[in-house]
């Protein structure tokens, strides 16, 4: 029988959203589904290593590298951030609940063969560079999304 | 023949996206779909109760409550809520235009027997307690969720 | 053989969101699926005509006109937006890296025959008149979209 399949794209680059995308992926992936995360505009920036990676960059790139946050642990929420304090309250909740945190949901997913996939062209839009990205991404345009989608079971975009 | 599917996962606690959901949950039904909407996060706000119920909660707990809307009629607009007067002006439009409040259309949402599940994990990590959750309302995981989206025909994630 | 089909409901008015949608309605288009966008709420502004038109509107429909962006050359950026600056710099740095502006995508849409549709609800709700709007747009309801999602391979809400 053939496999299920389940298809995201992760458009948004706030916590709580990446959060239920990748509880999401990894349910899929844990009931036998192929499952693919695409993610493109701020969604990319969940795939940013956490560390400065040296890389040549232009003005604007430099400047919108400054302004993204820098990895999935560093992204704001969608509602209540206030500045910040918002994350750290619902990460210190999470931990009390046991619930894992978005770096750690990102680990599992990869552990459970969820494709990552990074839009090639956002990522050049937003002028991110594949070293400043965490390994076992692939990069793609929005054909190979598509060839996904068109067999998907479940497809959403966050 | 198999009835149809149709699968929302409700994320967003704003006024116009908790509409837009429950406007295609209530066609979906009516053109006899088997409809089920997943409220996560913020969504879970659409099913809390109007008035203050009386339960146990840590400070944490407390703050978010009080933070949060308080149902339906509460939710902000994602756009143009202008620190309340938004809602104030887009229902007075509504009712000129014979438009349903959410209030009604969840009322509505519930005669058709649509399925209206409130994600567990999530209700934790918000503190809400079921007593403070309007009536009919399921609790189930990513899981349930999985179940119900892999057969569905319409799954949207809002 | 039966064509693909891929619908999506655009409720956002936001120029990177309304870029996505833009961007896979073509993709799926090229790969021959047949493709619907549903404008509701905010998405209805990517559809206004820049220009002001002049019909009879009562105040609130007259103020709402003011306040919401005319056409998709004016819309916000969901994320960076920094009071107009970050819609100039993506698009400067689209223009350098031939990606397609939103108007231009739209245009695209159209000679691909994506069905541009109008939600006539929210038409009606946001004031808006069909004289206002770009030429080629079809008005339809939810049940008109749900007959068009529930053959879909691709739906998505964005």
């Amino acid at each position: 029988m053939e496999k299920k399949k389940t298809t995201i794209v992760l458009f948004s680059g706030d916590y709580d959203k990446a959060m239920a995308a990748y509880i999401i992926a990894n349910g899929a992936a844990a009931y036998d589904h192929e499952v693919t995360i695409f993610h493109t505009f701020w969604g990319l920036n969940a795939l940013r290593k956490e560390e400065l990676v040296p890389v040549k960059k232009n003005f604007i790139e430099k400047m919108f590298g400054k302004m993204m946050p820098r990895g999935a642990n560093k992204l704001p929420l969608s509602t209540m951030n206030m500045a910040g304090m918002g994350p750290k309250m619902i990460k210190g909740i999470m931990k009390k609940h046991n619930v894992q945190s978005l770096p750690s949901l990102i680990e599992m997913a990869k552990e459970q063969d969820v494709k990552l996939v990074g839009c090639q062209m956002t990522v050049d839009l937003l002028g991110l560079k594949h070293e400043e990205m965490i390994d076992g991404i692939e990069y793609a345009g929005v054909g190979a999304y598509l060839g996904d989608a068109s067999e998907g079971n479940v497809n959403l975009f966050i």
